[in-house]
């Protein structure tokens, strides 16, 4: 990198040789005495400032998940990246800015080792310390204004994306304030009603939705109106009659929503205030979304669509915005130990970076931060004592007649693409064994005959007996969201990392397939590796990026670079 | 960053205007001219090149394990950091200088997708790809060159330093070439003759002496006059009676050093040759040196000063230095699911880089990168359904009069200290239940005691009862190092991932501890996580490294910058 100034060298005595003027001798004497002066660069070196920020967390998205999207976008043999150069959007991202990493538990001495989508999206949203499962408070249950409220506050436009739910914990913790998660009707009120948020895009329509509204006939006819499909308003998840949808429209003035084509038509005007809201709960997932684009059949807008709509609206406030998009099922693939889900939802937050990156590369206004909130799974490729490779001869210089077979089976890159060829995910595999989901008496071959409908890799009926054990829950705790099931599915090592009561026959399913897929899990929930931290904007803004650092650090370098107080 | 320099706006009109004088007409001009000219800047921003190189390569530790000790280092309440800041070596290595991350997989379209150690540290030494489990060759089975060996081609002094063996996958790939890694008697023949390396200092005696070294009195007479303790000498794992000490010091000019104190005394003049050989097989474990250290009883040097007597040495040379050094036992513990051992062995090497990162600091000749070859075990904190937190009352405004009461265990801090407390590494666990390793009829009460002997983390009888339990070996393969065994330990879950025969027992000791470690492993072998990349040293080079590259990548990176073609 080279500045661009006037060379000292050129006021020297040989050029001025001639000139006898006293004004000029004052000249020669200025230019000396402010060689010492120290000069900004004219490059962004010094540029600490920045009008736009936007956010996008890979909710689950540690390193081992990030290394599964390289490795099948550079190596698998089909990899949809062959046309394109095999380089993700993340790389791009990296090589044209800075990679860190980012411990991310609850913060601070009273902290804890792990974190959940809550905490971490509070902590990254204020830059203080927050308690497991809160949204938008510090860890001692006070409200904590966020970099999108303070941004607001400035003038700014600001929205929030997700495939996920607008109510779920990580774009909740960004413009609501709430002692629990759970809590996604009140969420829902607050949402709408704070004037924070311009642009929220995303699922979660049932806690917007009047309790009744399976069953009234005005309720449904009024959504119909609305133009909402009705699988958005099949049902509700309040237990008031309000409809926050028509409260959001008529007295906080968005405009609504509820599929593809009513988000590509929507008005891209200054100031526009727009709720999407494309399901009654979470988005398509990612296999989904890959099979519906081949024919160009989606009726949900993709994640990137989403985000190309957002920058559309929110670039045109002249006082800049603060955007976060959400990744979010990237986690829920996670959870269930599904390596194949987890691949296409990876993909699909890929191509929403990559309409951020565009749209950002040329400019130098604007901080990109992509990052995780935590690990999910503890997943990983690893090497196994099963299918050991066979002995080959190597022509080398250096084999000495020595037959080339190692001792273990390190997996080959043919499996990434058999990855890819998944048809459904864990969900779709348990729903084809029972459709109410009652796990109680199951056999191998249902089990068999559900994943090799949609994995291509087999499995036998005997190796998949063990799928639909169950077994007393050891860990019962009354009136408790998932521990209050008499039964749950068997899990034998690390049982009490899997708590999601009837879901763990899905981390079952990630264990039947494991030794064909080199893949292993350690855990349902989260872990607490360090998670990347791709930046781009300003170079005096991202190398601040590239180290170890915390969540609470990424949120005040963030609001340092954004909120000017 | 600001740059020296002249400002362009002194040279104004203002200034001359009392100039009449053509020449001085002529000067305006030249200046007006030259302000497009580029400037280099006068920091080290250009700098693409250095004189030393040194690499240092936690063997297994991924970004979790990394996480490990940031955590521990960060927010143990007895953290041995606390009395200096909370900070790690690392920290302040990627403070001073940058992060990034590292794919580390056999590489290419012919590799696959999870590394060994022989490899990874090839891919590492040599910029191509290399076949699993070959050491210093090509995919193909060629030799190629290392930067090791290319450094000493051009005159600069060579070193290598592990706490493993000298012979080991990771050291020996920087200086040997064999078709596979399981032959390091022939690894130490190179070693001592091929003239590349001025400096060892490792363990790994065992393949230097000759086949009857347990029983001959002239070989251990001829060791004793070497000065070597008869814990170096106690048995060999070569065939043949040649004494590769002896050859070292008489016919390649070797200085040889056996324990703590030859290693402090010997000399370091510029040009010393020095085989320092300080255990039988591996070093020292971590928690073994943390207990030492306290006492300053140590016989053997520790990794630290083993580093110090090469920076010691090597810096001599005016022509610079290549220094490989090794944290090589982190994967061990690793492989063990020992997270306890794994802390102390994190420790260790994090001593090892406060030496070099005090000796680098003020420099601006050196790069040094601290990597790992790839993560082990799949480790991870994770949160639990066990031993749930109570409700609390939080005074924040926030919370509404609703109890803080999260739904799962998202683990305290103290065991992290808990961790740091533990006494003796698995391997120590099971020499207790049978000195002799003949785990065929163990009981949940030895198991228990010889846990319970060790460890902060208490486990009953019953808990313990299930890390006897043994099987057949389903995946029997005769003449196999490991896979030969009838029988194996019992894995239930992920049983392919683990495949080292009795030593399994040890990671069964790492399941019955985890849910009151809040800890997870998902493999007794490697995964692909992406490994963190920290680099210190001119900000041209060092920012190459802030992406997503690959280990090829970091090869050729520092090859470019020490390297002169």
């Amino acid at each position: 990198m080279f500045k661009k100034t006037m060379l000292a060298m050129v006021v020297s005595g040989v050029f001025l040789a001639g000139c006898n003027d006293d004004d000029t001798r004052e000249v020669i004497k200025e230019v000396e005495v402010i060689k010492e002066v120290e000069v900004p660069r004219e490059t962004n070196e010094d540029v600490t400032s920045v009008k736009n920020v936007i956010l996008m967390i890979g909710d689950g998205m540690g390193p081992q998940q990030v290394g599964l999207l390289e490795e099948y976008a550079r190596r698998a043999p089909n990899s949809t990246y062959n046309a394109s150069g095999n380089e993700t959007a993340l790389t791009k991202l990296a090589q044209a800015g800075q990679l860190g990493l980012s411990l991310n538990a609850p913060f601070g001495a009273n902290g804890s080792l792990v974190v959940d989508s809550a905490c971490s999206a509070s902590q990254l949203a204020t830059g203080v310390a927050a308690g497991s499962e809160m949204i938008g408070l510090d860890s001692e249950g006070n409200v904590v204004k966020t970099i999108l409220e303070k941004a607001k506050a400035q003038g700014k436009a600001t929205g929030l994306v997700s495939d996920t739910r607008i109510t779920h914990a990580t774009p909740a913790a960004f413009a609501a304030h709430q002692p629990h998660r759970s809590l996604e009707a009140e969420i829902a009120e607050e949402l709408i009603a704070s004037g924070s948020v311009d642009l929220m895009l995303s699922g979660g329509a049932r806690v917007f939705l009047p309790s009744d509204i399976k069953t009234d006939e005005a309720d449904r006819q009024t959504m119909a109106d609305l133009g909402a499909p009705e699988s958005v308003y099949k049902k509700s998840k309040r237990s008031d009659d309000r409809n926050l949808l028509l409260e959001a429209k008529n007295e906080y003035g968005y405009h609504l929503a509820f599929d593809r084509d009513q988000l590509n038509s929507a008005a891209t005007d200054e100031g526009t205030k727009i709720l999407g809201l494309f399901a009654n709960s979470g988005m398509a997932d990612g296999i989904a979304y890959s099979d519906c684009k081949k024919d160009n059949s989606c009726t949900q807008p993709s994640l990137r669509e989403m985000t190309l709509k957002a920058l559309d609206i929110l670039a045109k406030d002249p006082d800049g915005f603060f955007l976060m998009i959400e990744g979010g099922q990237i986690d829920w693939a996670g959870h269930l130990n599904d390596a194949g889900w987890m691949l296409h939802e990876l993909l699909k937050f890929d191509e929403a970076i990559a309409a951020v990156y565009e749209w950002v590369k040329d400019r130098d206004d604007t901080l990109v931060v992509v990052t995780a909130d935590h690990e999910t799974g503890s997943f990983g490729f690893s090497y196994s004592r099963n299918d050991l490779p066979e002995a080959q001869i190597l022509d080398g210089d250096g084999m000495k007649g020595r037959e080339y077979k190692p001792n273990f089976n390190f997996g080959a890159l043919s499996k990434l693409d058999m990855l890819y060829g998944q048809t459904g995910t864990f969900y779709d595999m348990m729903d084809i064994v029972s459709a109410d989901w009652d796990f109680t008496n199951t056999t191998g071959e249902q089990w068999a005959d559900a994943i090799n409908t949609h994995s291509e890799f087999k499995v036998t009926a005997e190796e998949a007996e063990f799928i639909g054990e169950r077994e007393v829950n050891d860990y019962l705790v009354h009136d408790h969201s998932y521990l209050s099931a008499q039964e749950f599915p068997k899990v034998n090592d690390f049982k009490e990392f899997y708590v999601y009561g009837d879901e763990i026959h899905g981390d079952l399913i990630g264990r039947a397939l494991a030794k064909e897929q080199n893949i292993v899990w350690g855990t349902g929930t989260h872990t607490a590796a360090p998670v990347p931290v791709y930046v781009f904007g300003p170079e005096a803004i991202t190398k601040q990026f590239s180290t170890m650092q915390h969540h609470v650090d990424i949120a005040n370098k963030m609001m340092a670079a954004l909120i000017q107080e």
